[in-house]
């Protein structure tokens, strides 16, 4: 596989994870960063992320790829002027919504040089020193709509993802988005909220927080992310989200009706249905 | 710390990662075990964690500290009988319910030898192939009501803890109560719940697993535990759970509202606060 030079825009928790990996399995001759944030842009460089910072324009002309890395809201305004500076090269996101991101640029001229991509993971934390080794590793990746991308870039961005060790799905950005709905962004609502109940509480009792338990800190983790990540992932995708909510709220009364009435049985059994999960996931 | 002949009854997950513990740290001159399950004795024995099994009144007369880890609802019925076999032995339990269990032994005549305490880890396996070494380290241990304990009863059962290394805190069972709610026992509706909504969903989608992401996998990872556990939870701490389980409710119903309303604004500020749980935890 020909190394490439490679622009990422936004070296933060997902493209500097990214920057690692690409560097580590031998696929870039050198990365450029392109980074608003001045502080993140000097942190990134330190931490030998990215060989160089340059203005967007001047990264797409000296590269061979693209990949944008930034909250979906920018994403959408930015894919567009992406593909306006764009020849030949390579542009892939790694964005966590993709219905938007694919429409807004349905009839670009250079549509067929973006590859639309969810690789499926992140940590609580964001910005460059969040980024980590081994990151995307045995996780899932979703390329969306692959047939209205060019077949040499689709099967550039295949490789990539393979040789870092992730599983490659296709599907479309309507399907993908419901898919992602369940598996990722409900589980940050839950944990918000989670948290909130929490905090909330100990506004009169501060002690509660000594006795926090492994299973507290495993179901309240997603609850320190980003809201500048995850409050354009929630509108670009409100439809899809307020099902599953609405789903979730439902099945949560079900265990107060349990409660209420105490019907112990019926909570066994949905304890007993939820244990499936773990048949499931492994 | 002289050694002693310890009995546990219940050598699961919780009971047989203590026997591992209590061998590691030089606590135990041989450990007794009472189990009722065939297969789990069996198996206790094979993994070594127990020297032998004995009938409960067997292993009471022959040793010096009886702990139970047996599910909530068992506990109840079985700490009296345990506390009439008693003479000069320490009782100690590793129950995730306080309140009951201290009432039902109120005005035992050997209520001072009992220790009630709850060491705040689990994993969401169970059984004893799921216990763990260095279970419990650097988590918190209650002790409720240790006014009613004999001093070198509470004191032995203090030093166990720490040699252990975990972080010792006193409160009287109700705070307990109310506390192991919000940290504990909610988290785990919460995924329950959680696994129930995406499993809803996957009726109709099988591939939706393909794409679990780590965060989901973390946020449902409770969701794995054991309903002869937590059903017995849920009941000896109903109030407690109910009115934490109705605020999760009304904070989730905050973010949908966000959503319906299109006020991201709020979402924002939802997240943000959410985000404080970082600070507190670590």
């Amino acid at each position: 596989m020909e190394r490439k030079k490679i622009t990422i825009v936004g070296v933060g928790l997902i493209g500097g994870s990214l920057a690692l990996q690409l560097n580590e399995k031998g696929m870039a001759a050198g990365i450029i960063g392109v980074e608003s944030s001045l502080s993140h842009a000097a942190k990134a460089l330190e931490l030998g992320l990215v060989d160089e910072i340059l203005p967007l324009e001047e990264a797409v002309k000296q590269s061979a790829v693209i990949v944008l890395a930034i909250p979906v809201d920018r994403m959408v305004e930015l894919l567009p002027k992406v593909l306006d500076l764009v020849d030949h090269q390579i542009v892939f996101d790694a964005g966590s919504t993709k219905s938007q991101l694919i429409s807004r640029v349905k009839d670009h001229p250079k549509r067929g040089r973006y590859v639309a991509t969810h690789p499926m993971w992140g940590t609580e934390y964001s910005g460059p020193e969040a980024a980590v080794k081994s990151a995307f590793e045995n996780k899932a990746v979703v390329i969306c709509n692959a047939g209205e991308s060019d077949a040499d870039a689709v099967n550039w961005v295949k490789l990539v993802y393979k040789k870092i060790g992730m599983h490659l799905l296709e599907m479309d950005a309507v399907a993908h988005d419901i898919h992602a709905a369940y598996v990722s962004h409900i589980s940050h609502i839950t944990s918000f909220a989670l948290a909130n109940t929490v905090l909330e509480k100990e506004r009169e009792d501060r002690a509660i927080f000594e006795l926090a338990s492994a299973g507290f800190e495993s179901t309240v983790r997603l609850a320190k992310s980003n809201s500048a990540m995850w409050v354009p992932i929630f509108m670009q995708n409100r439809d899809n989200v307020l099902d599953v909510l609405n789903e979730h709220i439902s099945q949560l009364r079900k265990f107060k009706s349990c409660l209420e009435k105490e019907n112990y049985e019926y909570l066994q059994e949905l304890i007993e249905n939820a244990n499936r999960i773990g048949k499931i996931l492994k």
